[in-house]
């Protein structure tokens, strides 16, 4: 249990009018227990109401302890799953995961019809938004690791390399420094690099490919994620025009952030830049998104986030022009929100480099 | 849209006593619609009444058309994802898929007071648990491409071999044969045979190892799931003794498949010739699962599932025994229930093989 962090809940739920919820999203309840369990079909959730009181109720095959701090009810497989819940909760309002199974809601709204479920994952997720000290050592760990990962990929560019080869490898260099799990490597040679989700198959290099490695993974449930794009034996001015645009987009955006800014300001920082050097259309998503114990999480770093920057959030910048049939560049880093500016987590150059 | 499937599910509906429900899982509204989408977080919704009409709703990021026989509404992000679906629901009881995210049932309840969700999937899963004959083509075929993978598979073993090599290798041999995507290829030596979710890992072929191969993989969309154990260079006396204790598991509870014949008795027709071979606590998982749209959907194989087979049903049967420290042995195939036995779909043979 992390007594900090269910105080700062309890909190976000008084100023939400929320006096009970369930958090029940996998990477939820590690924040709050340190129990990171995959429920699949089964069911967990922890119950929570705005004093900080926690319970746990979970299947038994997750095999968790039930302790003083944070009291479990196990059910088991062919048991009515969330009995115990419905004894548990509170009349009125019960705020829910979004992603929670309906089964669970229905199932508990047949014994409940007293309760009424509305949306509450939201006094989690507006928490986790904001990494607190431990997180970011976690955060700045894994980043540094992708530094070293990166710089490993980019050292094993040879003739006749195949995509698989290099996103195989990133993966074992992952797992050598403490990755959680292997995961889809995006390693995109020439045009395949102009498919902003294409993952590495068995493509073979040419000369003049552009080479994105846009690489991820946990360590120790943190998340990194960055993309570094270099060529290989040579590169075209159009590719060099490209490639300086990108990373003036992707500086200028880094080099703007601080509290207060907005998040869809940086998109259009980036946007913007882009657009000038006439590849507007080319730049075909968001700018970035949030990045912690999912490699996808808020806040969404887009034209539609009119929120502002806060202390704390983690984040990737990574503006990127694809030229179907030719080539892509990305660039990407996490940072870090201070209290007067940013934290890059990324520190492999992004200098041009010309491989081979 | 497959108006034949619908028509069955509409049947289902009514002897449910549900006149309308929201079809939302991926594979069921493939299934019924031919139209594969993976919405993550945002929403697709398959309205269905018991007289088979058919309304689809979902976020025009998917692409998806407009016809006379299957009309879509569409709505963008940052709309609310269910005003269609609550202008269009009738009063009443409404069902809905059991994993269907509370954030939209939620939403779909503060819409209309006048709706009782209740748990409505079954009516298009117990459709999907008996195959149609276009179902049972596919399927036939990606079993009889499981046979020739695993083939080259067992061929390629050699000294100094790694699990993840040969892993590595399946998903080639799978992709070259139309598999929709690569996945996690079990690939087990020895000790590591004793987990039954091992996946391949760097470790290297010994002599006297056992080897596992559990590889299954989705075929324009209907998934193949075999196992076949095999030993390198030498087999003991032990390995051999439960390598044909297992084969006699799977033998016999394949022989007594026949419409009529419960699920469970499968399940103890095993794993009592496991039990009475000494081996009872080894065997440590259930008999199997359904396979077909999904690697593992209904129906379950297990000791709990008194349910008697109907033709059309497709799921695996796969005895294990697995020794802790020492090695496993699993032997698994997919079969179809027919009108008066079974058809497996796996021809691979399953005589003991010493390799090398």
């Amino acid at each position: 249990m992390n007594q900090a962090r269910i105080g700062r809940v309890a909190a976000r739920m008084r100023e939400m009018g929320l006096s009970q919820i369930l958090v029940t999203a996998t990477a939820s309840v590690y924040y709050l227990t340190g129990y990171w369990v995959e429920p699949h079909e089964r069911m967990i959730a922890l119950y929570l109401d705005d004093q900080g009181k926690a319970v746990l109720y979970g299947n038994e095959i997750f095999g968790l302890p039930s302790t003083a701090e944070l009291p479990l009810i196990t059910h088991k497989d062919g048991e009515d799953p969330v009995a115990g819940l419905a004894k548990a909760v509170r009349p009125g309002r019960l705020g829910v995961d979004k992603f929670w199974y309906s089964k669970f809601l229905i199932g508990l709204m047949e014994h409940r019809s007293d309760v009424t479920p509305v949306l509450g994952s939201e006094a989690v997720d507006l928490c986790r938004k904001c990494k607190d000290e431990d997180e970011r050592k976690a955060m700045r760990h894994s980043s540094a690791m992708n530094d070293q990962v990166v710089a490993a990929a980019i050292g094993a560019i040879r003739a006749g390399v195949r995509e698989n080869e290099l996103a195989a490898l990133v993966n074992k260099e992952f797992l050598a420094r403490g990755a959680d799990c292997e995961g889809t490597q995006l390693v995109c040679f020439g045009a395949n690099g102009a498919d902003p989700h294409h993952s590495g198959d068995g493509t073979v290099l040419k000369p003049g490919d552009s080479i994105i490695f846009d690489i991820f993974t946990p360590i120790s449930r943190y998340w990194c994620d960055m993309t570094r794009t270099v060529f290989y034996q040579r590169v075209s001015d159009k590719q060099r025009e490209v490639y300086e645009l990108v990373r003036r987009a992707n500086e200028a955006a880094e080099a703007m952030i601080r509290p207060g800014v907005l998040l869809s300001d940086l998109d259009k920082c980036a946007r913007d830049i882009i657009t000038a050097g006439g590849y507007g259309p080319c730049f075909t998503h968001r700018l970035g998104h949030g990045c912690g114990l999912e490699c996808h999480e808020p806040p969404d770093v887009g034209s539609a986030s009119h929120t502002p920057l806060e202390p704390g959030m983690v984040f990737s910048i990574e503006p990127g022009i694809y030229l179907p049939g030719e080539f892509g560049v990305r660039i990407e880093d996490l940072v870090l929100v201070t209290e007067d500016g940013c934290e890059v987590l990324n520190h492999y150059p992004k200098d041009l480099q010309v491989i081979g």
